[in-house]
């Protein structure tokens, strides 16, 4: 039974302002079905705004509610947490992260995929905080994505190992594969994670990660980031790996009936 | 039994430009025992001409010969192996790897301290290499140094961990802990491991790695980038933990009589 749907963006539904084809059309049959969509990304290059934005651009109409980003997760982070952060993130994200918590007690690291900001004084800034006793946040722990000219490019979580391995402190993950994240969207849908399904291009993050959360399947595609043998390269392994968005669609709609 | 003596040199004889007090005439008693001495550095941000200059202004005169070096190392095995170098370095040691081997076959990046050099495009590069099949060696695996403004800074181990993360390739370590760097050392002045003493201030690479390349004994000092409790931090536990080089040198002199 599925009752729920879990979607990565980047390299599932597009590669930088590319759409990957068959995309809108897959996600209009999926709404078709009735069932409950949410868009689960460990992007952190951009707001969350310009994320839908760039949605809506590429014929992918999300609602605000359905998009669930680890700048929101770290934002929760911070409102129990009370810490001030120091944060080592991409200019355009930065903006999600203004109000400062005059309750802070200590302060917090915050990594996400800073792009061109991952100069070495910026990282080594982070690491002295680290060695002064802050603690470490990982927006996400990617290793790599498929960047705007095709090819992989250094994600945020090579950044977050450097700053583990200098500092000798465990970063706390955000995003996927945190369960915590996954339970976040599975929640505002009112799904159980035995009956979701989740679909990535990321056999570590998207697919390991959701099954490790309890997540009843999960979708690999060959497309983003995907390299041939990924399926056989994390555990647990992809219930299935398939082509695209649209025959993840295929298998989900097979699945129900 | 003591015939030989392996000395660290950041940390140990200096920080940055200020030299650590006692170092000179430390150096000075150890020579009129009559004891060969070596000094193994991972310091990668300049030129051994540089280095050798930096100790004779510290009143500290080292022979050429006397002085071991990770870039050394780097050129003996581009000798061997036949790769054409990608470097990720200080550009101040780059003039040391300058001669193009002619019969390469196939590419290796090579990553050292580069300080304000490591930009995100420039791991970036060297992360694509890795992909399309380039091997990784790292000068030097070390996590932190002790730098000019008295604070520890991000060394190169950080950067090369983030690349092996991120290809999920294995580096090839040149410099210490690299057994081979050790007994290159030790080779030059014919003295056996098990004959052999190391000082260093760095727990992991000079301490656990002398150990491991089978020094005899090996010398933790508390200057550089010691902290309290690293003694207990790695394995093998150093020899002896001693406040600085002068009481290295006074453990030297004891263990012989």
């Amino acid at each position: 039974m599925i009752s729920g749907v879990l979607l990565d963006l980047a390299g599932v539904l597009y590669d930088g302002e590319t759409p990957i084809p068959g995309g809108s059309e897959a996600i209009a049959r999926l709404r078709q079905t009735g069932l409950p969509l949410r868009f689960v990304s460990n992007t952190t290059r951009n707001r969350k705004q310009n994320i839908l934005g760039q949605l809506a651009r590429l014929g992918l109409p999300v609602r605000g509610d359905e998009l669930f980003t680890p700048a929101q997760a770290a934002r929760n982070w911070l409102g129990k947490n009370h810490r001030s952060a120091h944060l080592l993130v991409h200019p355009d994200l930065a903006a999600d992260f203004l109000a400062a918590d005059e309750n802070a007690a200590g302060k917090v690291v915050i990594v996400g995929d800073a792009g061109e900001a991952f100069t070495y004084f910026a990282l080594n800034e982070a690491f002295r905080l680290l060695v002064e006793g802050a603690d470490l946040l990982a927006l996400a722990p990617n290793r790599t994505f498929r960047d705007a000219d095709g090819k992989l490019s250094l994600d945020a979580g090579a950044f977050v190992t450097a700053l583990e391995f200098a500092s000798q402190k465990q970063a706390v993950v955000l995003g996927k594969p945190s369960p915590a994240f996954f339970q976040l969207a599975l929640d505002s849908m009112n799904c159980a994670a035995a009956e979701a399904v989740m679909v990535g291009d990321d056999a570590e993050t998207d697919v390991a990660g959701a099954l490790q959360a309890g997540c009843a399947h999960a979708l690999l595609v060959r497309t983003g980031k995907y390299r041939p043998g990924d399926e056989g390269r994390y555990s647990p392994a992809p219930t299935a790996t398939v082509d695209d968005i649209a025959a993840a669609v295929d298998w989900i709609i097979a699945a129900r009936s």
